[in-house]
């Protein structure tokens, strides 16, 4: 994905009506991803909390949405200016872009790759409320996130993706956003959990999933959504790398998956469900940088090493004591540096660029460009989410108070409670009992 | 939207297998969003009449879906009769539809277009069955649903969008249905709940919904699915329109979220989950009919305008004492009347066509034709609604006996409970205390 | 579908972008299918396994598709070895197979077609795992996996849709899967529980739906997934065929639902939501062979015959005394019998090919052709997985012991509860009562 500088001029001739419907779908399911990611989220926490879980993820469709509209498309993927950041004023607002006009170097209109690109911006800060679950002020949260895209995803992106950008003209390679997605997102919440701490019980209280069946719908939406993430990234399908980069998604998540799984029940003896689900969202973000630039075995080496290391490290939070509360970056993070860095090994120079890795005597260049875009989005995103938590939690304060995250933060910031089976005269638990045969079983006289 | 009368000549020339390609998927996105209104809806009610509020959308998928084929096409995309209604007989069962026949001014085949409209049938009046939450019989809702698309749907689409319909040729801008679709079930659903009147408790007991986790998922797919609803109702890519309702279609919904949310805080003192479904919810409704006329910058309006106004307009039922159970008339009627206006002082010239508002020195031409096709939709569709209510109520009866609906219609109109958790060696209540630790539990030693 | 065996030289000429962003778009509905059935079939069951249920479907994802890749394509679409069987080096691994070579016949990448078709071999086998709910070893069910793809699916794939494969070239129609996945699958189903028996309590205990939401829920995403599915198929969309199997996909669906409802009206009394889900799939698989070959009319004929038989179908398990659980027998066995029958008298000669149906003046011809095909592939696939089933059983195993099954098998075999509504401060039952008044209730002064 390598947008040059925008050229205000329209230029309808080129307009392709297969590339645009394309990526308007893609935009779609990649909008898909947010709500998918509150269920899987929401499924994870206890019924205490379920609620500000899909709404720290729901709040980022709508603030994040209207930040890029503002300003954050023309710091992101404005002209550059000095490889940290770019600024085109016809993008603040939308107000100069022309529905004919297109974006440079492809064949689709500015508004398929702005609104493309918006959905990135909208799924990124809310991965990081995974690590947030139960203890986090929802107003706090929305102020957090407009400080968060501002000074942290708006110019990461640009370093990754826009034109000029360092990262992008050094070479990086990062597909979709293994660097300027994942390894962002998961360093931030390392970041903001060291500055407000653990929650009340931590590895004391057992804090299991309310329902599996939300997490695995979560996983089975993300699933769906990636595809448009990580095959609409390349903005167009004629050379078969979308394809190419749709296969390996699919490939590296079942590796992962399966990865998990096996290393799951070699350590703990059983395969579980929730081991499925971070499996799967594991392969799908290591993939995510190096699916243009491995082949489909190495697609299962990337997911196959991500499946294990993420597995890995989500126990090192107990080890450590850090409260990472739904592995954002145990798989996030960590997977997003297994996919960067594997890149730098398993390239073939056939898919999305000509570089090689190690592997296939490209030498070590591209792992230590690789190495440069991990390590300086990891530690930009770190600090940078790290101060700008501390700076919140000294004014308005992060926290709710103990009280509430003991009775539940759904109550106190929410007004409302997840479920309620009690309606007159349905009553789930006694009303089994009494309830007259269904279907199922009056088929037995079909 | 403008496709003229069609031709029945084959003209396979001109099928363009991207814009092909494109309403297929869109038209799968539409259809989804009827299970999306009903998990929506579904999760609204309480426990006890979860299942009827589920089957009433599912219904529509089976009996709106023949009826289209039938005459329902025919009747509203037909050739224009006088225009208030069409008709050409080879659409009636679509027996003389070829496959490679071309819509009329578009790219793409008629079954094509045909299917597309077919989802959009199929929703309308299934939106209205929020109103009618617990009390309504589903032989009479479904014997409703049959007169009510024959009645008021199918020549209302004619009106709007069928070459020849009158609101068509006056120049009524309504890109996907603000009058068609949103004011036309809003108006309907209060013509209903006039004559069959409130749930038993309205008003005095707590009618919480019963899992909003399931309000959020309805919310999720039907925004995603909107986007086909949306850009797709354009039936091609090739000059930006669609990408621009597509763009503009997020953003209103992100403000519209955000405004609803704003507003209830400020009146009520809490971001709920309900509200930023609802305030999604009234977005997506506001800029269907003006996406396409409107610039980024006043999708924000529309969006914003729309979350305070229909906020405000679902709180009118509880002071004027109707019940309009799940804020139909609050949300799509309001909503599309607030969308449907807002394009005679919004639109910029720039989109769809060349029409200006008020604002962009159009004069109040627009605004004029817009609030005719508003007022015509609104009125024709609550009367004919109202009279047909009337009519089903005082012959079959539209509503269950007053012992049902306290003791749950689900039980005695599916023979069924939505849930059972009581399943012998699993009580989830129960269980919980007893069941061996799980995955996240036992990560403490990985 | 009928590609051609492939050429390996890259022609990059006639790739088309559109018919590629297509083909992946529907390569991402099918794989959300399968999420989709672990949702219909873990509604289906009680709460103690529906964990278990939604990993049958799962594991799928990775075994499956890792086996494609290493040697399931290149048997069911190598190049054929005596009509049986495929076979091509290049296609193992996926490793001599270049981004840019075109599936032959085609206009899209290579990739392309295989991942489209590797989303259909992994749902097929998880098709399978309704009939046996309950009782089965996870690990077994993954070596069954494992076995049956390569044994039995494909093999089939080859024979029907492989160039070469003896029922493509006799002239079978199947346009999309009626015999390789349905009656595959339904028969699969039927042979392995012929082996292992019936649940403990069949036919004793109730063994209600646990959550029919959930239920619903998975019957949404798999009727929007199977648009993919079956419009997908033709690969293309450049004469319309793929229009009219979309349009017969919707008419055929809304047509079984109606038909199953009247049915189990007209038989039981009332109109259940399981039927509704249940008729609606019926539908979806009838029409899976056929759509491509019949008319609406047509279609609405298939769905209807569906609905009713399959709806029939169901009951037989409880006369005849074999647990199908789920009705996999009942409904894609009988369902894609129904469907590869129909086309025998209802191909028009205008779809998908030239040939006619008994009641288009086509004489037997391809009566006959239909039903050598559905004979093979379901005493194929019966008698195989029957003996498959048998030796599992015989050397590890396939049941989980009667203890297990009746506590319950998702703690036993995967450590995990579906649901923990227990969380301190919250509980769903014991809450409702005192949690505060929330939004919809304040709205009263709205």
């Amino acid at each position: 994905m390598a947008p040059a500088a925008v050229t205000l001029a329209a230029d309808a001739s080129r307009l392709s009506s297969a590339d645009t419907g394309f990526m308007l779908i893609c935009s779609a399911l990649v909008m898909l991803m947010t709500p998918g990611l509150a269920f899987f989220y929401g499924g994870m926490v206890r019924v205490k909390s379920t609620l500000n879980m899909l709404m720290m993820s729901f709040i980022s469709l709508g603030i994040v949405t209207l930040l890029w509209v503002f300003y954050g498309f023309a710091l992101a993927f404005g002209t550059d200016r000095g490889s940290f950041l770019g600024w085109t004023s016809a993008f603040a607002g939308f107000s100069g872009i022309d529905r004919m006009q297109l974006w440079d170097g492809t064949t689709i209109p500015v508004f398929a790759f702005a609104v493309f690109q918006l959905m990135f911006a909208v799924i990124t800060p809310a991965l990081i409320s995974g690590a947030l679950a139960d203890r986090v002020k929802f107003t706090a949260w929305s102020v957090f996130l407009v400080l968060w895209v501002t000074i942290v995803y708006f110019p990461v992106a640009h370093w990754v993706w826009g034109e000029g950008g360092w990262a992008h003209d050094l070479g990086v390679i990062d597909f979709a956003g293994g660097t300027a997605v994942h390894i962002n997102a998961g360093a931030a919440a390392l970041g903001v959990i060291l500055v407000i701490g653990k929650r009340v019980g931590f590895q004391k209280d057992p804090m299991r999933p309310h329902s599996l069946p939300l997490v695995m719908l979560g996983a089975g939406l993300l699933w769906f959504g990636w595809f448009g993430f990580n095959a609409g990234s390349w903005l167009g399908n004629d050379d078969g790398v979308s394809a190419l980069m749709f296969v390996n998604t699919q490939i590296a998540t079942g590796a992962a998956m399966l990865a998990w799984l096996a290393w799951e029940r070699f350590r703990h003896g059983a395969f579980t469900t929730l081991g499925a689900a971070s499996g799967a969202v594991a392969g799908l973000v290591a993939i995510t940088p190096s699916g243009g630039a491995v082949s489909p075995l190495g697609a299962i080496a990337v997911g196959a090493v991500a499946g294990v290391l993420c597995s890995m490290a989500v126990g090192l939070k107990y080890r450590l004591g850090y409260d990472d509360s739904l592995d954002v970056v145990g798989v996030h993070m960590v997977g997003g540096v297994v996919g960067s860095l594997l890149i730098g090994f398993l390239a073939d120079g056939k898919g999305q660029s000509a570089a090689k890795g190690l592997f296939y005597g490209g030498g070590p260049g591209q792992l230590g460009k690789q190495c440069a875009g991990v390590f300086a989005v990891l530690a930009y995103s770190l600090i940078a989410s790290a101060v700008l938590a501390l700076l919140l939690d000294r004014t308005i304060g992060m926290r709710v108070t103990q009280d509430t995250e003991i009775s539940g933060v759904d109550r106190a910031q929410h007004a409302e409670t997840a479920y309620d089976f009690s309606g007159a005269g349905g009553g789930v638990i006694a009303g089994a009992a009494q309830a007259p045969a269904v279907a199922r079983t009056r088929r037995v006289d079909a």
